[in-house]
């Protein structure tokens, strides 16, 4: 996955890498690969022990470097939310991709470009009127392979897994032209879940859903081959994959403080961060300004509705380190207020103009969506080693 | 200001120009030009009739194609909220130039370069810590011109106006290598003003901080020609600008939903928006599916708090016409859920999957963040006329 514009531009260092920190002009995106090869070990380790296959999802990334890492293999698989990124990837050579996002008809002709370059991408549907698009699309000589999302918990998209007139409604449409390669589901609302037993009832919904309609799919005489389920709180919290073929996962290559609200992560293991200097105070009100605003940290507000709020990001020091209960409580376009929780006892410490710290994102993918390149810190230190590009756009 | 990356990366189309909106792929950003220009004519008229001169915070649309209609020549003013837009502005000839966010002192480098290739750039700062840092980078032979920055309504950085002791402790900080400028105010609290009274009372109290801190310095041997005011809400509210020299605004290029929100504008002035496509439903909750999600919208929530919560966009047919009571009420990365506002009678229109849809912004600045180009609506019709590149980063 490269960036969409070669070469990248100019930046206000590093010229020379590695550098330190300091070298770094702010506010910009820092990732930390010692946690990133952590984060992807524990979620490969724990499938594998499983016995289920990952099909890791790039769209937090969306960084050839990161997606490597992330991938079985230079070919895939992967899950992709743009075709975009399905574009970049084909460049690089990965040949097994799914597209997570319902398919409009008229991307197909994209869709097409990159199956006759030897791509088996994979669209998303959940009504008839797609399943008739994608069938008109296809090339009998290549068809579109579809999968027929799920919903499972009422968040978003897809068929109720019980609708069994709506599912083979929707693979009938598909056939001859077309092709239905499967079923696929993701449970949004386990970001809601709370404690263990909820997140492994959230994660048995999701394959419970999966196994449901692929059962009806097969029953009505439809090869359902790819059962496919993921979302990161239920691939760390489910206790069986009975009937799975696949799980899809994204923000656990980075982890986040939503992430950490709900219990699957700490916030040590969490990657990115931006990193920003103090511009300023106002100490009547205990606050530090900093030079980052939601340009830089998002407006993400994830932790709104958690245990504990963490405003728009966890204030950290220079090396990472949380600092008390110091959170960005608000945000401007260029501009970040740094205070204390609001409730808690603690002061603003003593942060002069100047200060650098680290500020943990609320939403990792939100967050790293605001920069177009990531500043990755190498062996276990605090020296910059390289500069990621990252993939924008659609 | 040119884009970072050039050339401009592959899109999807248009190819060839003028195109229509069926050519482009979605989402993407529209921005309707008769509007902008009679936005841009609106404020222009009304402060050449108040006598008051006007620094446009070009920080909005960070393109330079906006940025020269904004402006009163191709040298200047201009007012920025990061250092990239202005050295971008340099390239293009820029030299009146106004860096309206607290200077961090690691900055300065990058400041000096630009004012010793001819840019007459100005630095905002409110501590003696900033002070003492501009002065000992400044060169004598070009000495760094600061404006103190002032706080009139508690919503952010600066001095109280009426700290003369501070005032004049930051002034004298900066004397004599650098230079002191003036001084400048940003009521950002009138963005929760209701009603003409209030908003009237934000630009008064806006203009009595700047006039009162200017009087403090000069009366203690600090000139201090520029008094600097301005935000979109009270650019047009105030009934008096005596002794202002200059109003700075940036919103009202494009407006938003906020910002009609207040009762500055109407929503048929709002003049960007992203174009999206229907692409699935949830019939039994009167939901559409749009693939346009934070990514494309921001998560921007800036009217929840106003009389009419307007989600994270009012949805509008294609041609730009809203919808009746059509909101986005949910968005994740690439997905948005369009419903009728919570409360509302309405149901949901048809809207076939492949329907295409036009998002007013919450906010528009930061919507079109999320955004490297502007696919232009000229001339009146509904025709892609040009496609200007967007400045990003820092």
């Amino acid at each position: 996955m490269n960036e969409r514009h070669e070469p990248l531009g100019p930046m206000s260092g590093p010229q020379v890498l590695p550098c330190p920190l300091d070298a770094l002009d702010t506010p910009c995106l820092l990732l930390d690969e010692a946690r990133m090869d952590h984060n992807i070990a524990r979620l490969r380790t724990r499938l594998r022990a499983a016995g289920v296959g990952l099909r890791p999802h790039l769209k937090t990334a969306k960084s050839w470097e990161v997606s490597r890492r992330l991938m079985a293999s230079v070919h895939g698989p992967a899950t992709v939310s743009t075709l975009r990124e399905a574009e970049e990837l084909a460049d690089r050579g990965v040949t097994d991709i799914t597209y997570a996002v319902g398919i409009a008809p008229h991307k197909l002709p994209r869709v097409q470009a990159l199956r006759r370059r030897g791509v088996d991408l994979t669209v998303l549907l959940d009504s008839v009127e797609q399943a008739r698009a994608v069938a008109a699309a296809s090339d009998p000589a290549n068809p579109v392979p579809a999968l027929i999302e799920l919903d499972c918990d009422g968040h978003r998209s897809g068929v109720k897994p019980g609708d069994s007139a709506l599912l083979t409604a929707i693979a009938r449409a598909l056939a001859p032209s077309a092709r239905l390669r499967g079923v696929l589901v993701h449970a949004g609302e386990s970001y809601e879940a709370r404690g263990e037993e909820a997140l492994a009832a959230a994660a048995e919904g999701e394959r419970a859903a999966a196994v449901t309609a692929a059962a009806i799919l097969r029953e009505a005489g439809f090869p359902c081959p790819v059962v496919s389920v993921g979302s990161t709180p239920t691939a760390f919290s489910a206790r069986s994959y009975a009937g799975v073929t696949e799980v899809r996962a994204g923000v656990f290559v980075f982890f986040d403080l939503v992430q950490a609200g709900i219990g699957i992560c700490t916030t040590d293991e969490i990657a990115v961060s931006v990193l920003a200097t103090v511009i300023g105070h106002q100490h009547d009100k205990g606050w530090a300004i900093i030079d980052a605003g939601w340009t830089a940290l998002s407006c993400d507000r994830g932790t709104a509705g958690q245990a504990v709020d963490q405003g728009y990001g966890l204030v950290c020091d220079v090396h990472g380190r949380p600092l008390g209960d110091l959170v960005v409580t608000g945000v401007n376009q260029e501009h970040g207020i740094v205070a204390p929780r609001p409730g808690s006892a603690e002061g603003l410490p003593g942060l002069p103009v100047g200060t650098r710290l680290r500020i943990l994102p609320s939403h990792a993918c939100a967050m790293v969506t605001q920069h177009d390149r990531y500043h990755v810190i190498g062996g276990g230190g605090d020296m910059v080693t390289a500069v990621w590009p990252r993939l924008m756009g659609w």
